[in-house]
């Protein structure tokens, strides 16, 4: 049978690395000492195998593994345990990147609308989608409603919560969502325009429920989660119903797991039709190769899932719109909020700048 | 108001530290630039305030953050977007602890048993609490139902599925979890004992359903569960209405966040009856200080919360079990996995000599 392949980054001198990868075989696998396995053949089948050992800079090795993909039982939760289950607590790991066989892949539907999808509901087939973001934390739902309807006028694509929006009693879900999606509608009126409007969902399964409800009863077409914050099975299991596009926000992914795979390749898996993370050059410290593989990840052929769009985000300027289209082509969505709304009195002005320099870009990629 | 505040570790030159923890502080509340923020009252009320930076160690530094309770919109998934949404992604940030105000921490239920509610289910009163792990993956419900009866037979008071089993094909939870049951019960006849099973839930909402109701229908009274694979605020909800105890595994709990918050603290917050994490000495690389305060963070006086009974695991011996109740004294749960299976054919010796080990302690606590 094929296995599934991990790859790991592991820490360690020349002479300890082959044990330490037996070793991170047997935890990931059957988590006892194989000399204390009764079974020869759950020593053949089970035991995950040691692939290949590379150096792959000096005190750092990687390390391919191979697993009986049904040891993941054919689910999320499966999967990511045997992956990084107990080895998430041992600083000396990273996991960097995974094969799926496709009798596993073939388990996972992935993003259900996909750049495609996207660009249908927003009408946007010839560039680079626009994004922006509701802030500060502490607005009330009338405060959020004419920001987000300042932004639609100015013609941006997707109008999303802050991440950090949940349900705070300044700006309660039920009260501020309702507002929001019609500030947007009227200005889409005004304009001809199809601005999007993106709330943040949070909470357990009943909570999630609930929230959804009231986003679908005012015609919500796109919602943000972060997908770590929720749990990857729930995101999975979630996203699986859900009869609207998921942005993905990357809050608390903070695992030793290469962001390419955990932003790019397991959100995508999971069915995120868009996954948000940082830019070079902002204020987190990806690197231009990070961002390059996370955004291939997100969307180069990859069997029947269908592509996610990449949003790179954090501390991103409206000077910057022709570098980042520059970089990542026109399968992209450009988030900028702060230095939008650093703008005051000329928000909408600014809006504009950024939504013409979007359209600008085209023709130049 | 009381505020809610979080200590993080991070690490920075002397002459940036002010400016790093100021970024954090805006990162982890408004997230955009105070100066651009138009409502004098946000930037009094909703930006988090650096209370104090201490240098923790050359190159480290502690920085303690006030947010404003309501940030968190009174929930798990705004707490932790709050003290580690996007700061998750940065390596240079680490979070060590937090302090709830009274009516943020009035919202959470947290274990539902607890310590004294695991002593009434196992009817132990007098001494630590005996554990163990049905592996390695791979075996069939039958097999994994004969090593229960043995380990049952022995006087192991919870016995636990290995985490890695959740609902592989050659041991599906709807199979395994009435045998094993079964198992366990015939053996509690024989010896009167009260031998308690804990299988593996893993899924998302749905298949948790699922799988709850298999397991109550057979009478199950404990589960095994890893909040950080479920999602915390997922756990929390399913916690709230789960009329079983829960042991939490520590498994994909691999972020820069300090253990004794994340399975000490956060896990109690959240509902966990009892907390499983890796021992110092074993496989992992856990100090004597980590786990004291791990512990100390799951059991210690703490408001309205019941405590978490610490459950240290991981590559322990039958061997080390007089230092080990020595070190967490009499409110601890010993988990003894594959040292007791690796007697093959005297599993019930072995297992009987660690039960044994485990009363005879309790003289010399």
């Amino acid at each position: 049978m094929l296995g599934l392949e991990a790859i790991y980054h592991i820490q360690s001198t020349p002479d300890q690395i082959e044990a330490r990868a037996e070793a991170l075989a047997i935890e990931q696998s059957i988590e006892m000492p194989p000399v204390a396995v009764r079974q020869p053949e759950i020593l053949r089948e089970v035991l995950a195998q040691v692939v290949s050992i590379q150096e792959a800079e000096a005190g750092y090795y990687r390390v391919v593994l191979r697993f009986a993909g049904q040891t993941t039982a054919f689910e999320a939760a499966g999967l990511l345990n045997v992956l990084f289950g107990n080895c998430a607590l041992q600083e000396d790991v990273e996991l960097i990147d995974l094969k799926l066989p496709p009798e596993l892949l073939a388990t996972f539907a992935g993003p259900r609308f996909g750049i495609a999808g996207l660009r249908q509901l927003t009408g946007v087939h010839d560039r680079p989608l626009t994004c922006t973001a509701l802030k500060p934390q502490g607005l009330s739902p009338t405060q959020l409603a004419e920001l987000a309807h300042t932004f639609a006028l100015g013609g941006i694509d997707i109008v999303k919560d802050d991440h950090g929006l949940t349900n705070q009693p300044y700006a309660p879900f039920a009260e501020r969502v309702p507002f929001i999606q019609k500030a947007i509608a009227e200005a889409n009126a005004k304009t001809g325009g199809h601005t999007l409007y993106a709330p943040m969902l949070t909470g357990g399964p009943k909570t999630l429920r609930q929230r959804l409800q009231v986003a679908r009863q005012v015609g919500v077409r796109v919602v943000l989660a972060a997908p770590m914050l929720m749990g990857l099975p729930t995101f999975q299991e979630w996203v699986e119903e859900l009869e609207m596009a998921v942005l993905a926000h990357p809050a608390f992914a903070g695992h030793r797991i290469a962001p390419s795979l955990m932003l790019g390749k397991l959100f995508r898996l999971l069915g995120a039709d868009a996954s948000i993370f940082p830019n070079y050059g902002g204020r987190f410290a990806y690197s231009t190769q990070t961002c390059m593989n996370l955004a291939q990840a997100a969307r180069s052929p990859w069997a029947h899932l269908r592509p996610t769009l990449p949003v790179p985000a954090g501390g991103m300027t409206v000077e910057r719109v022709e570098e980042m289209v520059g970089f990542y082509g026109p399968e992209t969505m450009l988030l900028i909020g702060g230095n939008l709304l650093a703008a005051g009195d000329k928000l909408l002005e600014r809006t504009r700048a950024f939504v013409q320099k979007v359209a600008a870009s085209v023709g130049q990629i």
